[in-house]
């Protein structure tokens, strides 16, 4: 795959890849593009655009494959290979990420949550038991680890951010409300909670702006 | 604002905000197109651009306001107003979220937090107690509510989705992973956790395949 792909096409194989992860468990076997774009609310020439850029999968008169199609797109997400992910912030959201079953279907593994506050220690989620923050680079130094997820105060973030870097873990799940600078080889994926909040309110205000002008 | 403007845009505006506020807080009374671009690593023109949208903010030889810019776009936001939320799901997640002294600030308030664990009964997180769901029609009747959380699993999201928006309740934040399917006049903003994760395993790989062809 030499083609560079744009992140508006990667942001949308996700929900492909649930559609037809539930298509499967229904017993789908295969489904034509105009199915498949009235269930997910897409137009099907966008379907179509949108695998092409990985090849194509489909074949004319016949439609898509569903589990050929879920295992390839699966590919492209690299969910055939396995990640470890240690959680840093075992508040709330950390050991939210913890209890999530699913992410290990996925092949989403969480191996280590550790954190700043000795009230915590001892605590297990999951059978995952909190660690102190200052045993981080013993454990990783022993734990292949792929994905540190920050789910600590602002505050923290980018040092433990540049802490984990060193260590040799190349990939942050950041959940703090920052931007991180970091170094071009670390891929960064951001959820900001606070951002997706104001997104809601803007088209709160926009509705009912509307709204009014209908009146 | 009669114009329609894009969702990139708009999902651009809550980091303009969260920099603004950041200047702010450090005393920086205004700030050059060319350095608020430095700082947020996005091009000049493309904050001319998007400011533009809303009609501009900026002034020749000036350059930008910070706490004016800070505030319109805080409006453009819908920042100005109270919201009030109620999370359904009181496990780990909308803990998290009830915990989040932060969404306070910006004006969302949690006014209610239900579950249908009776477990959960008697547990209150920052002062809000957790109600069970079959109270849920009488709370929205005696509080104006705005928005409704959805933490829920999954199997259970869409028809508590329905029931919300049949108790008048026209937005919805959601965070269980399902597409929901609701009347048009509802505003529906989706936290997809595990979506983020694949976007983050897909970057991992492509950083692996590039490493590959480098060497």
């Amino acid at each position: 795959m030499e083609k560079d792909i744009s992140q508006a096409v990667i942001r949308r194989m996700p929900r492909y890849y649930r559609y037809l992860g539930e298509l499967l468990d229904a017993g789908v076997e295969r489904i034509s593009s105009n199915e498949l774009s009235a269930q997910m609310k897409v137009t099907a020439s966008q379907i179509r655009q949108d695998l092409n850029n990985f090849g194509g999968f489909g074949q004319q008169g016949y439609g898509y494959n569903v589990r050929f199609l879920y295992e390839e797109i699966g590919k492209i997400l690299g969910l055939d290979k396995q990640y470890h992910i240690i959680v840093i912030g075992a508040g709330n959201l950390g050991q939210a990420l913890a209890n999530y079953v699913k992410f290990e279907k996925r092949g989403f593994i969480i191996t280590g949550l550790f954190d700043v506050n000795p009230a915590l220690k001892g605590l297990s989620v999951r059978g995952i038991p909190v660690r102190m923050l200052e045993e981080l680079p013993e454990f990783v130094k022993n734990n292949k680890i792929d994905i540190a997820a920050l789910t600590m105060p602002k505050e923290s973030a980018s040092q433990v951010a540049n802490q984990v870097v060193e260590l040799g873990i190349n990939a942050i799940w950041n959940f703090a409300h920052l931007d991180l600078e970091l170094p071009p080889h670390v891929v960064v994926e951001n959820v900001h909670l606070s951002d997706s909040l104001m997104q809601l309110s803007y088209n709160i205000v926009k509705r009912e702006q509307h709204a009014k002008r209908q009146s």
